[in-house]
């Protein structure tokens, strides 16, 4: 076919291939010997050139002759390899040590184990997949689609079966939302714990989700929606993890969902079916799923009647704990980083709430005394990580750095003091206090607590 | 410490785990014997019920005796894996077949190489980052960002020399843009040429970027405003790609990154930098960037000279392509994949569109004499994909499926016969014509033309 034909005739044919160096590159374009003078000036001032802010960490590649004809790189004057190498890619190799990790002063067993994302290496809001954070009560299994199954029963008029590929017929959305586990930042209550966001604030992960409404499934399955109060969510790992959700909310915003972030759901993270229940703690995204049953009361499986909940200062327990209220916590600058150099640097961070959109981030290097606003990046999305930065100009001082989020509900993301005031000294989870950073006159950043 | 303590004993103590069948926890969630009789009645019943659209597959996994007890899989009976067996995750061994792939009939040198991205089997908007496409003209390498320089010289005062580290402390920006090669699509200009839209459609992926405006880089080094009118970006592989972009573009919404899907870019998309260019062509982004020139005139390099243009009818190249006009495509149902079935179907797909946000899709499953409007999933982003999905239930006659997008400036997607009647029978490239699957009566989806 002579149109396939000139498509693959236009790949780059042989003798217009430029394998060489760059200033045989320049000279194939044409230049006149003005230009090309020019360019070696350009490349000699560069070397000497600072930017604003800082000098360069090293000096460019050279030689002691013109450093654009003699130093160039290896590969700017070879091939490289070729698409598909792999079947599926993978982070360069000078990344490797961006890793989900596991804290060694928590449970590191099969029977429950947790990895946590590490969020001082991320932009944006998009988690990768192979980083998003990891709480297991029995391990993970990598579950054959072709024999799961998903139960509907209890207070339906017809409880049904659906295979995994019966639910991918069906009507869906996709839709960006945050997940946080209600115990993240939960070793921090008390004093500073952990070194770094990644053990702080890495039980918190952000992705695309693909799936069909909860609510499609119970409609078709007649819920009795004058007898239905909850509904219970169960898991088909060996820990049966079951989770009760409040029927309003089961009929709004959740999610039955195969994809994250464009793919298959992950094993670790639920394949081939999760629950998906945006603003909501993470222990409620039920994964592996395999049965909502429709009842009249809460359930008051294990892991709500005995786990997830919060000891309170009148000695009653703060149970069946929903919404992950809003927070914020700087990334960058943050503890185990350490800073080369005074002058100009982006403080960047992420905001959520899981009753709506973030409507405003505040930044403060002085502890508190003053704040400023920070630019929020698009898109700002209901129940979803929000990324925010802003400029400072480090003065080599002491500081200390502070971000405060407001959700479009007018909540104010609390002081420590102002949390523990209401929860007094005995909760274990869900706390979303304001996170402080310390930056030593070294450069070094340490985790502090400030009332 | 005290609420550590705390913190560690919660995680599932062994006398809590339930590791064994899904009756056993029933039971000790203190269940009286009538919901625990209901519950095997649901099983039963369950079993044997049919979901609106469609017969289950299979049965559900079941014994000779009470299923519940009997049947449950090894995973829902025994411990699975701890967290972090792997540095960075993978998706599950059951997806092992989605994956980027090469084209028999193009050119799978070295020298010049493509990977198509498999839509058919992605959701939502996210491409994840081992799927995205690949086009390289000299192979990819894996270039340490420690060593790597990015030059800006030209028409400004001060030319300087970035390293990434240096980059990575300016004000940075994070935004979703799709990236599609202007040779997307170009085999099908004549006649239908490839059978899936892994290759008709699939040199397009969709992912958040973050890095430093180049506004903000031209102005740091002074860029004479009065005599700049093109930039210059150079790649530092062996092929040395460069691309000429208008000033205007250059000074408005153009990234210079260094992050993909929240993580550093990848090898093969450019790592450590590449040149985010929304709406424009993907030849544009160039990858490894290691230099921007400011220049008065555009430079006509061999990529934009003799490659990426279109002959048209009156024997005149059009030549300098940028924006990506608006366009869509059906990614489910699409060709190579077989309805089973008749009834309930999700057909789903992707509209973008180079100069702004799609505004509406419309889809036709009678070859264009009849469309109604899709459902877009949020967020609707400028220059960036947008999911639309409609209900369809398919009656087991031929049928042929597809999709018009229109975007905020009004510009409907053409048919191919309009699309050839402005460029004629000789272009290559940038081909936005709507695309046809036609369904046959035993349900295999085709690539065709309808004009």
């Amino acid at each position: 076919m002579a149109l396939h034909g000139t498509f693959g005739r236009i790949q780059a044919a042989p003798e217009n291939f430029i394998s060489d160096a760059l200033i045989q590159d320049i000279r194939s374009q044409g230049l006149d010997d003005g230009r090309r003078r020019f360019l070696r000036q350009s490349f000699a001032a560069a070397s000497a050139a600072l930017m604003s802010g800082g000098a360069l960490a090293a000096d460019p590649p050279g030689g002691d002759g013109d450093p654009a004809i003699l130093s160039l790189p290896k590969h700017s004057t070879s091939l490289g390899h070729p698409v598909a190498h792999l079947p599926y890619g993978q982070p360069s190799k000078h990344e490797a040590n961006l890793q989900r990790r596991e804290s060694p002063g928590l449970t590191r067993r099969r029977e429950s184990s947790i990895a946590f994302t590490p969020l001082q290496g991320l932009f944006g809001i998009i988690t990768p997949s192979g980083l998003h954070f990891e709480r297991h009560h029995a391990g993970w299994h990598d579950i054959d689609p072709a024999s799961h199954r998903l139960l509907i029963n209890g207070l339906v008029t017809t409880p049904k079966v659906f295979s995994v590929a019966d639910l991918m017929r069906l009507p869906s959305v996709s839709r960006l939302h945050f997940i946080e586990c209600g115990a993240n930042t939960a070793m921090d209550w008390g004093s500073p714990a952990v070194p770094s966001v990644q053990y702080t604030h890495g039980m918190l992960s952000c992705c695309e989700f693909t799936g069909v409404p909860l609510s499609l499934l119970l409609e078709d399955c007649g819920i009795d929606k004058k007898k239905a109060k909850f509904i219970l969510a169960e898991g088909a790992d060996g820990a049966s993890l079951t989770r009760t959700i409040p029927i309003e909310r089961a009929l709004d915003d959740v999610i039955v969902a195969w994809a994250m972030n464009g793919e298959m759901l992950r094993p670790e993270n639920g394949y081939p079916l999760r629950l998906v229940v945006p603003g909501v703690q993470g222990v409620c995204w039920v994964k592996w799923l395999r049965r909502i049953e429709v009842g009249d009361a809460a359930y008051a499986t294990r892991e709500e009647a005995t786990q997830y909940i919060d000891l309170m200062p009148d000695g009653l327990s703060r149970q069946y704990t929903l919404i992950q209220e809003c927070k914020s916590v700087i990334t960058t600058p943050s503890g185990g980083q350490r800073l080369l150099d005074k002058g100009f640097f982006n403080i960047t961070g992420l905001a959520w709430s899981g009753r709506g959109a973030i409507a405003r981030v505040d930044v403060s290097v002085d502890g508190g005394k003053h704040w400023r606003t920070a630019r929020l990046e698009s898109p700002v999305l209901p129940k979803c990580l929000t990324r925010f930065n802003i400029d400072w100009v480090w003065d080599g001082k002491p500081a200390i750095l502070q971000s405060r989020a407001i959700d479009d509900t007018g909540y104010v993301q609390p002081k420590m003091a102002e949390l523990r005031a209401v929860r007094g000294a005995r909760s274990v989870y869900h706390n979303n206090a304001i996170q402080s950073w310390r930056v030593e006159a070294a450069g070094e950043v340490v985790n502090v607590q400030i009332s």
